[in-house]
């Protein structure tokens, strides 16, 4: 994916970016399909994104750059980059790293299922979060 | 999915409304694992949508509930519902009634993909639009 370095791409500028300057992101394991998580990316983390191979995301709580598994190691690989036709989305299909997506230690952060009125956990953890995040 | 009906569900409690009350959904073809589109949903909506076996969404341009397929005919019907853990998203997994999601004609709204630093519409038209909405 080269010659998508810099920020003044004009496939950046047909992103719909919101009046915060961002843009919802469904992140989906590439070769299962499953869907792993729903963030958010402002421009520079798009462009960080399809330069870098790893998908980087925008922190809504901690306002900055999030490069997914800089802390865990789970990063994710970038095998597509995909934008919807006016709902102001983006997919992002990837392989990820160590199977982990979730920071609860599950592979995806979907792992509650509405059962009979209730939010039930149908996703085994995988690995314990305190053995991921010890560093 | 019965006895979900009501708004005062305690499930409905546990969902993480935004400051506009919404909550954004990615809709999931459930055979395919096929992403179809990222909507919002408002409480009304998604109590309507466990209660009615069908995907209601908020249209944030009518500000209206909106049926999908209400005109087209190509309803969601509702095989799973999924909560994650805090990033404030819903997983609605459907069977896609006509095989098409997209007001375009097409199976998903993500039919462009980045190529070359281009969005490449990748996706054929299953039918022409002026066909699905001529009522």
């Amino acid at each position: 994916m080269s010659g998508e370095a810099n920020l003044a791409g004009a496939w950046l500028d047909e992103v719909p970016w919101n009046e915060q300057g961002l843009i919802p992101v469904v992140t989906q394991e590439f070769t299962t399909g499953r869907v792993l998580t729903l963030a958010w990316m402002n421009r520079e983390a798009l462009a960080e994104t399809a330069k870098s191979g790893e998908a980087v995301y925008w922190s809504r709580s901690r306002k900055k750059l999030w490069r997914k598994g800089e802390e865990s190691g789970y990063t994710q690989k970038v095998r597509e980059l995909r934008l919807d036709c006016d709902a102001d989305a983006i997919l992002l299909k990837v392989d990820q790293v160590g199977g982990i997506a979730c920071h609860t230690g599950r592979e995806s952060c979907f792992f509650r299922k509405l059962e009979n009125g209730r939010w039930l956990t149908t996703d085994p953890v995988l690995k314990d979060p305190a053995d991921i995040y010890k560093k």
